[in-house]
């Protein structure tokens, strides 16, 4: 089969296991850096290959809007596009449609939005959405959703869940249809044997309210998805609801399929997400706060502008073992940062990356050998 | 002794040599990155490590303003600064006085000048740019001196060099006095035995008037330095001009010193400058037209945002073999360099360079082997 997900530990609610794309396997908990426009700003893919990277994510409103699908499927899918030959995730492109673009009208179809890039108009419904997945050629889709607004009143809120119900339904039958449409299908086919296609996963809606989100988890479990993503999250609610709902959402989640909570988070917050049952996360975080001069150290936040590091010969982390902090010193990333210096954000997003990669790296130890229950909070 | 030049092979006027630094050899011709506030825009220490880079420019009038001399002093000077065990060269400064600052008053004693970077006031003398240039511990200084601007009356060419002369003579003497106190003297004097310092280059000004340039030469020559270079060129004369100037010079200055036209040129030109007898250059076009999208590849130019090759799987370069090349195609530089992202300026910035780089390197094979002479144009 195309996709495969096998536990291999649970330690508590933790869990360790793997899956498998038609790029290759990925070994969880992961967490998946953001590859927005097919890049993961300023790292190239040599960069992401020593940073133990097993999967990267990229948007599909904004591959959509430029380069254009046709074009990525011309050149055999986002994998090949930017010569990164391990497992891609897309988003539906809703979460963009919702917050970045100019939004014209939602309707039961779809919606009608203007590009941020040039004001033109486009649709997107879970066939156009999911059509527009399959041309990029990502080995895990998502369903398209309507991410709920913070703060939504409770009626608000469960009609957008249910709107996304019926969105997942159309989803998952535009994509049982269009599968074999996937730009590497009969390659991969042919190569690996069996059919090789996407992984379409659910999306788990309903607001901040924990009845409607058991009621959208049921009717998406009931659909049925080889992987299930909580959405909505992250939207500016305060983090203990966050908390409140992921704990409420995964016990509703089959244990037999990876469970993504998108949009997280804080190193911190990775590990508690994972000691609750999180498989897989995905944030903009590590890499936006590194080109703003915000890394994360095995001691906590450095603001490297400070001007306390001005004469810091001291690595950046003396416990990180990255090439950044194996070679420079605060003193010259403070000065590239201040001089904005290009390299700057080069160097800030190798280390934030490589901080959250190393957390997630031994996180998954601990729970392989069974010492993760009984460690506090790993940073 | 802290800086020798031994030659190895002489085609035609084309010379291959090798020079050494207290931080290391270099093999002649080379082209010198430049590194203006001690990073080459967008690439790691690594990437300029593994693109054979011998030897860096850095820029005094940056540096002095930002972080400043005395923290790069503090810090061991600007190989420890920015991490690199290699070779580094320092203008003195002037140029950019002279076009990017703006320019308080100019006196016999020096410049006085305001910074662009918030307005302050700064003085620099033949006696303040080398002392900034000592702090800064590069291992190759250049002389103060006035960059003649284009067009210059002949009067006023002349009274320009005359300054020039009389600044080498005072920067000869400050250097002279003051070269024990760059911040590595004892530690490489240790280390490699005999006093090992800075090297003080001459500059040869006069405008675009070849007596002018004949009588620079021959007053730099009798102060005596242990390398020359042509200054004053590429400021908008034709190219023609520059190429008399650089030949009418060159023979006045002494073969058994390395000879460095500074600011040039293109792909050609650097050839070209090797034939007329040049050893060292360095240039902001291969780094700068990299971050506007302009490629030098073996098969000429490519401006990588055109839209004809937004679907082209094709390698950059064929015949080259950089890391980009071997990975990224057409499309995925062009719709990087579209989307205006930071990937875009690293890799057009690694190829660039590698393609500079590597015609030194085949220009350098062909004098050893004798053949250089009889081959077109390189490139």
């Amino acid at each position: 089969m195309s996709f495969s997900f096998q536990l291999e530990a649970t330690c508590g609610e933790a869990r360790a296991g793997r899956f498998v794309t038609p790029h290759g396997a990925v070994r969880t908990p992961v967490f998946m850096p953001v590859g927005t426009v097919a890049s993961v700003k300023g790292l190239s893919q040599e960069l992401l290959d020593e940073l133990g990277v097993e999967i990267l994510l990229n948007n599909t409103y904004h591959l959509y809007l430029r380069p254009g699908v046709e074009t990525i499927r011309h050149l055999g899918g986002v994998q090949k596009f930017m010569s990164w030959d391990k497992p891609i995730l897309t988003d539906s492109g809703g979460f963009q449609v919702f917050s970045l673009s100019e939004l014209r009208k939602l309707t039961e179809d779809g919606v009608q939005f203007r590009s941020h890039l040039d004001g033109s108009l486009h649709f997107f419904s879970p066939e156009t959405s999911l059509a527009a997945e399959i041309g990029l050629g990502a080995d895990i889709v998502m369903a398209f959703d309507e991410c709920t607004e913070f703060p939504a009143a409770r009626e608000r809120a469960r009609h957008s869940m249910e709107l996304t119900a019926r969105w997942a339904r159309r989803s998952k039958d535009y994509f049982d249809a269009h599968r074999h449409e996937v730009p590497w299908y009969e390659e991969r086919s042919r190569e690996l044997g069996g059919e090789q296609t996407q992984a379409l996963f659910g999306i788990v809606q309903g607001g901040m309210y924990p009845e409607l989100r058991r009621e959208s988890a049921r009717r998406t479990v009931e659909i049925g998805f080889p992987g299930y993503a909580i959405g909505g999250l992250s939207v500016g609610e305060p983090r203990e609801k966050t908390w409140e709902i992921v704990s409420e959402t995964l016990p509703l989640l089959p244990a037999d399929r990876p469970r993504y909570v998108m949009g997280v988070g804080t190193p911190e917050e990775i590990v508690e997400y994972v000691r609750l049952g999180v498989d897989m996360m995905d944030c903009v975080l590590p890499t936006r706060a590194a080109r703003h001069g915000l890394l994360f150290t095995s001691e906590g936040k450095v603001n490297i502008k400070n001007a306390r590091y001005a004469r810091d010969e001291g690595p950046l982390d003396p416990n990180c073992r990255c090439r950044v902090c194996a070679r420079y010193s605060r003193a010259y990333l403070r000065h590239l940062y201040t001089s904005q210096e290009l390299l700057a954000q080069v160097l800030n997003t190798v280390h934030n990356l490589a901080h959250y990669l190393d957390i997630m790296r031994r996180v998954r130890e601990t729970i392989l050998t069974g010492e993760f229950a009984s460690t506090g909070p790993a940073v």
